[in-house]
Parts: C-alpha cells; sequence; structure tokens
C-alpha cells in the first residue's frame, strides 16, 4: 500500500486543477489499464474535496458499478444526501464520523445516528438511506475509496435532517460526471 | 495508506488459518462498520493466495456489488475463468500480467492479449470476457482491492485457451462464498 500512500501525498499538496477533459470520456476510448495517479481529480467546488472517478460509468464506459477516490480535509463532509444505489467505503486513510438515517415511513429523515469510521475500515449505506460523511478529525485528512452500483449516480440533497423526502433536490448529473455527461448528449439538430 | 501496509504485512505473514465461521455469515446479522484486519481470511486451497471478502452478498448481505482484498505470492495467478458481471480491479501493491480474451463468438478464447498492471493501476474485465490475472513479478506479492457487480459470483472455469466456452466449468457457489452459502439453505424438513 505504499504507493497509495504516495497518491494521499499527491492529493494532499496537488492545488486541484485538473480538471477533466472531454478527451476523457468514454466515448473517446479509454486504455484498459489506467495509472491513477495520472487520472484527472478536482473539488468540483467544493473546498477541501478531492474527487477522482479511478472507474466510472460516463468516463470509463462501466455500466453496473463504478469507483471514486476521494479526500476530505479535516472538518469537510458531504451534503446530506440519498441514492438509490449501493454504497461501500473503504477507509483508506484518517477517520470521521458516518451520520446515517435509516429508510423509513417518516416524512424527514430526522436524527441520524452516528457511526465512527477508521483507516482500514469498511462500511456500507443501504440504498436510499439518508447520510452524511464528515472527517471529524482535525489533524488529518480523510480518505476513501468508493464504490457505487447502477452508475451513474443519481443525488437527493437535503438542506437538513428535518427536509422532507418530498422535498429534496436532484442533483443530476452529479458535479463529477456534468462533463462526460454533456459529451454523450447527441446534437439532434 | 500507511495502514493498509501493516494489512500487507499481516496477510504476508499470517499462517492462513482465519477461516469463515458461520457467524460471520449475513443471516447472523453484520456491523454497519467492519475492521478489514479482523475480517476472516483463507487461502480457499490455493497455495499463496490470500483472499478477503471485504464487503460481501452472501457474508454481508449486499446486493448488487461485492469487494474482495486478494494477495497473490510471486508466481501465483487466478484460474482461467469468465463471469458474467464487471469487474474491476485497484493494485495496491506489486506488478503482475492481465492476459484477456475478448468476448466473441469463437469457440474458445484462443490465445489472450496481455495487459501489463502496476501498482496503483486500475483496470477492468468486460462482462463475459475470458482472463486471467498472474503475478508475474518474482520479487513481491501482487495486492488488489476486486469490485465486481451482480454478487455472488458464479465462475466458469477454463483448462486452457484453447477449451470450448460450453465445456467450461461452472463452479457456484465460488469457494468463499461456500461457507456462508450453505448457511442461508432453509431446512425444509
Amino acid at each position: 500500500m505504499g504507493e497509495l500512500r504516495v497518491i494521499a501525498f499527491l492529493l494532499a499538496f496537488s492545488p486541484f486543477i485538473t480538471a477533466v477533459t472531454s478527451s476523457q470520456c468514454s466515448t473517446n476510448g479509454i486504455p484498459l489499464v489506467r495509472d491513477i495517479s495520472t487520472l484527472p481529480q478536482d473539488n468540483y467546488g467544493r473546498p477541501g474535496l478531492s474527487h477522482i472517478t479511478v472507474a466510472g460509468s460516463l468516463m470509463h464506459g462501466l455500466k453496473e458499478v463504478e469507483i471514486w477516490l476521494q479526500t476530505f480535509a479535516p472538518g469537510t463532509h458531504t451534503p446530506i444526501h440519498r441514492h438509490s444505489c449501493e454504497e461501500v467505503f473503504v477507509v483508506l486513510k484518517g477517520s470521521g464520523t458516518l451520520y446515517l438515517s435509516p429508510n423509513s415511513h417518516a416524512k424527514t429523515p430526522g436524527k441520524p445516528e452516528e457511526f465512527q469510521i477508521f483507516s482500514n475500515s469498511t462500511f456500507y449505506v443501504p440504498v436510499n438511506d439518508v447520510h452524511q460523511l464528515w472527517n471529524t478529525n482535525e489533524n488529518e485528512d480523510l480518505q476513501v475509496l468508493v464504490v457505487i452500483s447502477r452508475p451513474p449516480v443519481k443525488i437527493f440533497m437535503y438542506n437538513d435532517w428535518l427536509m422532507p423526502h418530498t422535498a429534496a433536490t436532484l442533483k443530476f448529473p452529479y458535479f463529477w460526471d456534468e462533463h462526460c455527461y454533456q459529451t454523450d448528449v447527441k446534437d439532434e439538430l
């Protein structure tokens, strides 16, 4: 794992400017074997985030799974959100907190349960459960490999835990899918 | 990633006797957050292999994805095989060779293409393509995270690259799924 430690180092000191370009979308042909350290990374407008699509649907042509490498600076977090796919995390570095509201018949997520996550741990988010991942460790980045099913991801976002499920906002394509999604659209002149 | 390096160390020096027991199957309730270093590992009858089901279907109740952590000693390899699911690898350590016969209308896989894989690389195997992964590096273990869709995996195995597709042998449940598969069977007395 020493080599991925190098990746963690590179991410930590990267200026986050390696944006995705259309030449990196699957319609342009993708090498079967790819060097993760050369893949595009970006914060997609969220300071303290680094996101790399390691193996993706729109970017690399996968149909059933997608893998991300994400790093969260101390104090940063995902939105409160849900998606109708399975999601499994492998924590490569750091620690943090998963907030999870089990899917129920209530109209809002309500107060979430808290789970402590740590380096070398794995955890999953059940389909449609509302959740949020925080780097609650003030001293270290949190780095995770994320696996989702049913790509590309369709994310419903909540302003807070008391927002009704019906008021959650769909963001699709998601920020890191926007570029390749656009290049997939056929010109229907 | 330093902590997963510790896992690599533990794997390398483990006597490979941490077998799966029925208490570790999903019917018995699985913690949402799990410490990977405490998960059962075994070589399942293949000397030089270490397999850990990090997040599994039969073992942990997932429906759409499954994640394995596998280590191959120098010179060891998978069988020649195919499966009707997507499979994505992230190489954590070492290097090796992927042999891949693209799915075609031929009656046998035929001579495979060779792809060099290396630490920090990612690669995928298209659905139903016949393939084999070798640790062709004499000096280092090859360690990979493997993601598959449509678990539990149904593997068709070939004796060689000239064996007809129709003669390939289905192994289901696969070796690391056998124990939890058995515990899923209901007694119909």
